[in-house]
């Protein structure tokens, strides 16, 4: 069921943002404990309730064949049997009517009530409660009968064969019975350690009065053949009565039901001592249930299980609120450490005032994690992320190598990029302080370096010499700013910077790939009727007009072309370079031009493209296993790619291919591995070079930094703590390597080191129906990334299959590159509410704190920087532009005398000062007016949701 | 908000099934009751509560500065003040808390209720008020002036400024203000006679007790300056008291106006005549309402309008219920006519018994409409359907022209199409039964078409005389199918052999489109590097080689080219036309293949069959205002036929084009308009025709009978009936005349049909927000199709600018339409089941009541029927499939044998015999077991949800 009007706003939704905080803070019995509780170590073990599987079966058949049926379970949300298709439902929010509620208060009322009964089997248990009822021996006889039969479960093995589907609800045999229950799927995703609970209700015609009976069982036993699964059973709840109109049993069973697998009445059943106590807990569940008009909403419709569960805290009695309590703690210290408040002393950016105080501290740090560094990576997990982390490497360097050849005209090339990826990345893994981060060759230091190398072809520079003297440079800098502990300035990058600059970023990448296509395009002139372009023959020496004389002719326009008259020549049908190998000339302008390129290589730039962007929705697709989805998306690029270079080998036209050196040695030829420090420039030059590097510099810093700060954030748990002036320093350390061998320069990459990251999430297993898998953390190691910067390295000698990857593929896949990055961003959803009426605009927190022209005016002022940032670019000032970036970090700060802090905190993130300008608890300004909101307050202190800014690869 | 793992199964939904149903029966006060209404024609107007918008005033800002603000407002939903972004929420189903309900009942319990107060303005009212309670004068005083205060109201207006929004809440005049009311857009969408409700609530420092009152006022009158819209207002209710914890007032308050906004409450306190009915009815409220269990739903949460309200029948006491039974009495009709059931008397499908009784039948029942089948048309409305269907006609004729033009080897072309389009459809317009059916030449007529051109080219058959015999024959069959009331067969045309159909077609489509492409292909060969193609001179004779022997030697192979050497030749490098010209000869392979056309087709194919599928989708697009959107989505396919010739002109390659003749003369060049009736073929061919035209006669009837089911649906609502037989009747007298002037053969075409009605829609205008549209019917006339088709006979003239029309973009819009086609059917839904993974499946009632095993069996079914199918027409004995077509209904009838009537519901349609075998109230089988299953009963017997099953045009 699909509610109207409601779309994705990835990670900004209204509803969403209790997330990050319920990872942290849910205390509801059940799995929703695991998260803080395996991170504290058991700290709040001791009261965690085990998980509550409840089935309720039902008394169906009446009078002819009395049988029990399980129709419907629960566990955190309702699943229902659907008789006539034979499957159960997807898992669901249950809804229940106010009645069936009252009346199973009722029932229970006037029940019997057994809180710790003793029983140690079901007939135990039945004959217990049998005893209790008020009946005739005849009577009870026949009850106890009913109750000790076996009933009916469907269960519902996982693959496409059906169980028990088309020939549903045979009778099965004790023993086939039993292996089912065995094989059942769902008794493995449960936790160790969860208990059952039974509800059995229905119509019985022979009462003549309601028949109801509560047991909580002293220690839980398995209450074979009661449940659909094999777990001992805490609590048993028996509802009968006699026939009634419209299945109400039903829904006083599904009530019962309902109401154990609510956290709190859980929590307080299981403590309560008497009659009491259950009533009680089920008037405070009745005080907290939400309640929908009829008139405006069907019972009959399923809703989905949202993506966060609501928090529990203001539900929990005082004994758990402690617990909460401190968990908040953590997770608001999380938050902060989110914000980097100055307020909220962190180890990672507190100054030392000592020069490499930092420095010294990180390493300090980061050693006595060095042993689990490697140990932690013994985990076969390890091993798929290896995979998919060196594909996506070498697609990169392979990428990034073919733009670096074209940028720098040859100077550097694919074998360069290879190299350097394998040695800079390894020296990062092994060193770093974040060993989970990837390095890569990054767009903005590849422009930087494609406008030095034009700078240097102006002026007849010697490239790769000038460029070792900027490296050298930029690395004296950024030991200088890792020595004043200059990376305690990432506080001042907000969102507001991070999505300029990653912004500006994309913009260069789709602009390159679009430029360099049409460049392709120009070099592959496309023949229209009537030019004379058709002409070639292969003319052979001897006989008739000079060859020579004749090659010298210019066509400068078609008329010149057609006056040219070569008379009597010996003539042949050879192909040019046949021609030419057999002594003669090929003559005629058709010769120097290569039909069909053109349109061919547009063809396979829009297929890789367009491959690569329908391969990654592959994920959000229903159709296939998510197995296969995820591979289809997480290798997108790489297929997109394959898929390109199959379609140009079927056909084997002549498009410009990667140029591959065959054999280990540099791409410009005639020069060794290492640069030499001045070549043919004047020695100044040396000096000179400082000061394309100073902003060099600025742009490797904000680029090392920005990715730092997006991949420790707090929500990612990592448990290794950050390394900001370790990683910079490593850097450095690389900067000036890669420069003396040139190779190209290495920042962290967003993109891969998030993918990373991704492929090592560790998430609990045990994942109830409807719920998602719990994020536990990373698996934080030095392992996997040395692993594949190793295979990258050996990738070097498979020079001579790269060749065959046709350029405009390439193309293609950059121009995927930026696209994603671009549309990644919140700040292009922003972009999308300009053009988007507000009807449509969707249900975020964002709009229904912040009014939409306050929103609209921040988006504008954003794009204007980014309009001037672009202009700059394109100008001859273009140097200078990292520069600019950094005005990025002012035009945010002089934003605090257009907008409130309040609407800061919502459009952005607060910068240092601002945080002491509000209060510890930040009360929205239309509190003043409406008071304590109530409906708001739990959205109102939620950090906002994680939203992975993703910078480009 | 978006509810995970929500997504559309469009028009299937569970939720969504009770849509059809609600349209006709919701009798719920309020705009739900427009539907019925407006055919009834004010039968159950008497009763017909008027809409009521209710509004809260909150008291805020105690104790420095006491205001009544505006935070909530409700018509069918409710709508929220987002107080910091100064703007309306987005209408939502509103969520109580259950103590606020219970505060609600003991306020009003202890309050004022004056039912039928008699007070004619605000003053008078707040004085009865006061006067009730017992307070100090001083209190009284204060409390009257402080109910007399203007409150704040936020007046959102529509279009990009936002009114108050970003000085939010200033005091406004009480000029502006009322200006302000005037001018709110909520005001236009609100019908006649809307009556208004206020709603004060909020805490007051100086109250010691409680203060609630409930006023029903006798005659409304307008409050001013009380409500946000200019209305009268019927009810007031107070909800004062001293401070509370947590803004209690406010939820009291939401729920005092969520009740009032539930149809059933509402129905009731307009005829309460005492506090208890009051109470009474509020108890009946809270017995219906549906409770989320507060673990596992977030309050907070604002969950979208769904698509269809739940149906109230069940709720309204028995006065309504007669009404309602009655208008239920015609859902059911009209759903027993959507299944054609023997059993239901429906005068189109009843058997007259006489020769040509059907027909006469259908003759007089349409006669008495024919006056108003054109007074109906004077609507504005009718202005932009002809523009769009004359659009989409226009399109339609090109293509099918130029596919005709193909398949026939210009025997016919683009002139007879357009001829053939504007005179067989301006004439059925006029006289059919079914005036709003657009015709076409459609995809099986113009495959059989095919079929009957190579039949006769192989016996090398006179084709146009031979095909008028074939056309004489259908028209006999076809007058004999009118004379024995044929069409009454339609009842045995269920879904299976529907899609069985349009499958079928939709999968020529994309066949053929995606062959011609090829075919295209080929006919430009790309050269490859090492082809000698390269090779092309001019040859001026005289001296060197014989240019004849060179012409005359075949170039088989790459070889062979290679080894001849044409010698001593006078070259020059003129292009092979200016060559000619000149007197020379072009030499070389290269001189008659031209490059790049084959990847430009290539692109030009994909680029429009692309951009045809993005526009159709921006109609789902969030961005853009809804003019805009339908813009896009309408003319799709000539927009994205536009921007082929555009690119195609901007390169100005030479591409093949749409051949048009420059005269108004016959494709065929050397034919008159009247095919002669023999010919060059033997006169027993005139006889022997009957065979073919026996099988054409079996596809005409099922593809315009087909098409007339569907646009004939119950859920159209089309008042002046259907003509089975008259339409056919008028199908076969075409089929004479287009044959005799070698047009194309016309049949009624399903997708433009169902455009034209979609584009003639009568909708209730008054929409209040949250809710859609209320469809009222279709205007039907005859003359926007007449309009249409001169617009088309006038347009042959446009030939001059169709011939710049690449063939490559029509191949491109051709896929679209087979894709389009085969995507929009249940059965394509079905199959991509077999590869969804089971949790991943939508919540349809197909699955909750069919096993899955059986889905699969049956659509497995429809599958293998579908590739014998395909594999039939690609045989010699293709000319046959009509009559496997017809063998489709047989296979339907022997589904019985496989599935159980039940099953058979749910996955198609019943056929009239089987009906017969369910008993009238249709008991599922699963109700042996469940008994009386509330849960589903709601849904159970709702007919399923209209599906368009998409023909190809």
């Amino acid at each position: 069921m699909k509610l109207p009007g409601q779309e994705d706003f990835e990670g900004s939704d209204a509803h969403e943002n209790v997330c990050s905080e319920q990872l942290d803070g849910d205390l509801g019995p059940g799995s929703g404990l695991d998260g803080p509780s395996d991170i504290d170590n058991g700290k709040a073990q001791g009261c965690k309730d085990p998980l509550l599987f409840i089935q309720l079966n039902e008394l169906l058949g009446w009078p002819q064949a009395l049988e029990w049926r399980e129709t419907g379970r629960w566990l955190l949300f309702e699943e229902k049997l659907d008789i006539g298709a034979g499957r159960w439902s997807a898992p669901h929010v249950p809804t229940l009517a106010l009645p069936s509620l009252q009346k199973l208060r009722g029932l229970l009322a006037e029940g019997i009530v057994l809180l710790d009964c003793p029983a140690r089997s079901l007939l135990e248990l039945v004959e217990q409660v049998v005893s209790g009822e008020s009946l005739s021996p005849e009577l009870r006889g026949q009850l106890q009968a009913l109750l000790l039969q076996r009933p009916q479960h469907h269960i519902q093995t996982t693959g496409i064969r059906p169980c028990r589907g088309s020939n549903a609800f045979r009778k099965a045999s004790r023993d086939e019975d039993t292996l089912l229950k065995h094989q059942n799927p769902l008794r493995q995703k449960l936790p160790p350690g969860a208990e059952a609970a039974a509800v059995l209700a229905g119509e019985l015609g022979f009462l003549e009065q309601p028949l109801a009976a509560f047991v909580r069982l002293q220690n839980p036993v398995v209450l074979e053949p009661l449940t659909e699964v094999v777990l001992p059973s805490r609590f048993f709840c028996l509802l009968l009565g006699p026939p009634t109109l419209g299945r109400s049993y039903h829904e006083t069973g599904r009530a019962a039901a309902v109401l154990l697998s609510d956290p709190q009445f859980q929590w307080s059943v299981r403590r309560a001592s008497n009659l009491h106590d259950l009533l009680a807990a089920l008037d405070a569940f009745l005080q907290e249930v939400t309640a929908l008009p009829p008139g405006r909403w069907d019972r009959t419709a399923r809703i989905p299980p949202p993506k966060c569960l609501p928090s529990q805290h203001k539900r929990f009695p005082s004994k758990l609120q402690e617990v909460t309590s401190l968990s908040r703690q953590s997770a608001a210290l999380a938050e902060n450490k989110h914000h980097h408040g100055p307020h909220t002393p962190i180890p990672e950016l507190q100054r030392t005032g000592r020069l490499f105080g930092g420095l010294v501290q990180d390493v300090r740090r980061k050693a006595c994690w060095y042993p689990s560094d490697f140990l932690d990576a013994l985990h076969p997990q390890c091993f798929s992320a290896v995979l998919y982390i060196y594909l996506a490497t070498v697609t990169n360097a392979i990428t990034f190598g073919g733009l670096l050849g074209d940028a720098t005209e040859g100077a550097q090339g694919v074998l360069e990029s290879f190299l350097g990826t394998a040695v800079a990345g390894a020296t990062f893994c092994l060193m770093a302080g974040q060993p989970l981060t990837i390095l890569s060759s990054t767009g903005p230091v590849l422009v930087f370096e494609r406008l030095l190398f034009s700078f240097s072809r102006d002026y007849s520079l010697d490239y790769l010499p000038f460029r070792l003297w900027v490296g050298i440079w930029v690395a004296t800098f950024c030991l200088a700013l890792v020595a004043t502990e200059a990376s305690l300035l990432v506080r001042y990058f907000t969102r507001f910077t991070e999505e300029g600059f990653c912004a500006l970023i994309s913009l260069i990448f789709i602009y390159d790939a679009v430029g360099k296509m049409l460049n392709l395009i120009r070099a592959y002139p496309i023949q229209r009727p009537g030019s004379p372009a058709y002409s070639c023959f292969c003319q052979y020496p001897g006989t008739g007009g000079n060859a020579s004389e004749f090659d010298s002719t210019m066509f400068k326009d078609t008329e010149d072309v057609l006056n040219v008259h070569p008379g009597l020549v010996n003539a042949s049908f050879l192909p040019p370079s046949e021609c030419i190998r057999q002594g003669g000339y090929p003559r005629g302008p058709s010769c120097h031009t290569v039909p069909d390129i053109a349109f061919f290589s547009l063809l396979l730039f829009f297929t890789s493209f367009l491959c690569a962007i329908a391969l990654k929705h592959v994920k959000n697709s229903r159709l296939f296993p998510s197995v296969v989805r995820k591979v289809f998306s997480d290798f997108s690029s790489v297929l997109a790619i394959l898929l390109g270079c199959g379609l140009d080998a079927f056909l084997g036209l002549a498009t410009p291919k990667l140029l591959v050196p065959t054999e280990f040695k540099p791409t410009l030829p005639g020069r060794g591995w290492l640069v030499s420090p001045f070549g043919a420039n004047p020695w100044w030059l040396s000096v000179a070079a400082a000061l394309p590097a100073l902003l060099l510099s600025i742009l490797i810093f904000m680029d090392q930094q920005i990715t730092a700060v997006i991949l420790n954030r707090a929500e990612y748990r990592l448990q290794k703590g950050a390394g900001f002036h370790l990683d910079l320093f490593c850097v450095a350390v690389l900067m000036l390597f890669t420069s003396a061998l040139g190779l190209p320069w290495y920042v962290s990459a967003t993109v891969i080191s998030l993918a990373h990251m991704d492929s090592l999430r560790r998430e609990s297993k045990a994942c109830v129906p409807g719920e998602d898998p719990n994020f536990l953390g990373i698996r934080e190691q030095r392992l996997t990334g040395l692993v594949v910067f190793i295979l990258t390295g050996v990738s070097i000698f498979l020079a001579p299959v790269l060749k065959f990857i046709p350029m405009p593929v390439l193309y293609g896949i950059f121009l995927y590159m930026g696209v994603a990055a671009l549309s990644s961003m919140q700040f292009m959803k922003r972009v999308q509410l300009l053009l988007m009426p507000r009807k449509h605009q969707p249900d975020v927190l964002l709009l229904r704190h912040v009014p939409l022209i306050r929103v609209h005016l921040f988006t504008a002022i954003q794009l204007a920087c980014l309009g001037l940032l672009w202009v700059i670019k394109s100008t001859p000032a273009a140097i200078v532009f990292p520069l600019m970036l950094l005005g990025l970090v002012a035009v945010r700060k002089a934003l605090e005398w257009i907008f409130s802090p309040q609407e800061l905190l919502w459009l952005d993130e607060l910068m240092p000062e601002e945080e002491k300008t509000i209060p510890e608890n930040r009360p929205e300004p239309e509190h003043l007016f409406s008071g304590n909101d109530s409906e708001n307050s739990e959205l109102m202190y939620q950090p906002k949701a994680p939203e992975i800014n993703i910078s480009v690869n």
